[in-house]
């Protein structure tokens, strides 16, 4: 018998007021499909007296360490007080892609960047030459028929899955968990394949300079 | 003799108007602290007759192996269309981080994240406990006297380093290279003392599974 495999999940989804409640309800789901989900909240860092920059140092560590130590990361890419996804999780994409970890993702917001950006920005965007099309600041919107920025959506296809995108209500943005158990699905339908393993090498820490 | 050290450029730089002047000016300066500057435009991809979305995919991974054949990485961090750093270049320095890679960063934008945040979604935030403020989805936004996202943060303080900020007027926004001096001459101070090298196991792959 094999250990099961740990689910890294990424996303905005610890700033909610009901964080512990998603989180619960996202490991069930892990448990379901036979997998262990592994949350930002499950470290137990004592910050008392410490600065709030070096608890958030303390915070940054330790997320880095729970993602070496799993095996796949899914990510919550909901757009986040911006048209593109919370950048704690894309840093936590690439974190994991960099590991060579199935990086598999979903948002519960439909649109493409180019769509959502224009939206936000609106009047302040121009289509300065055919296909190029820029903000206030002369800085081109991707345009290629993406969800997200391209290394987001790389990150995702290059792992062999799509992001998954379900649309759903308001106030139901942060919380709905529907397009989560897709991606779970998703990884027990490779994991059955052999494709998802725990053969990577573990823990090796990132280079700190001495100041 | 060794060889000179490779810096990978990131940040929104790319999506410029003069993409290409401002990449000559990060090289030439690079080049001015005996180091390479690597841009993600260097990359030469050959995308005709390829769908946008296949161009975006064979960006991505050239990029990806961009970063994997560079030392360090220092990052354009001037918040993009949110209060936050642009998704791409967070998603470039998880990456960057994850393979022991020292990541540095600027920003030509004052502010904490806290403030910023504040500024943008203005009236729509409310403090719902001492410290708990949270925007219009009962969402709470870091407080942790940090200029972005803690995970952020973390990266270039945890590579010895603090992110280098210089306010500067909005038209220079994106194009003021002062900030990105200073991320240089203090990767050249610590060239000198030996604790930047290009000794990291280069080039292992991310894992793509089988479709």
């Amino acid at each position: 018998m094999t250990a099961r495999l740990r689910i890294y999940l990424a996303g905005p989804d610890v700033f909610l007021a009901n964080a512990a409640e998603i989180a619960d309800a996202k490991r069930d789901l892990c448990g379901r499909y036979d997998f262990v989900g592994v949350s930002p909240l499950d470290n137990e860092i004592d910050v008392a007296g410490l600065s709030k920059r070096d608890a958030a140092l303390r915070i940054s560590a330790a997320n880095e360490t729970m993602i070496r130590d799993c095996d796949l990361l899914i990510a919550n890419m909901t757009p986040f007080r911006s048209p593109s996804a919370d950048v704690g999780t894309a840093y936590e994409m690439g974190f994991a892609r960099a590991l060579g970890m199935p990086v598999f993702g979903y948002t519960n917001v439909a649109g493409d960047l180019l769509e959502r950006t224009r939206r936000e920005l609106g009047k302040s965007i121009v289509e300065r030459a055919p296909g190029r099309i820029e903000d206030s600041f002369h800085m081109a919107i991707e345009n290629f028929d993406c969800i997200d920025n391209l290394m987001l959506v790389g990150a995702v296809e290059g792992s062999g899955a799509e992001i998954v995108v379900n649309a759903v209500a308001d106030e139901r943005r942060f919380t709905d968990l529907a397009a989560f158990e897709e991606c779970l699905k998703f990884a027990a339908r490779h994991r059955s394949r052999g494709a998802i393993g725990s053969d990577r090498p573990r823990n090796k820490p990132a280079r700190t300079l001495a100041r």
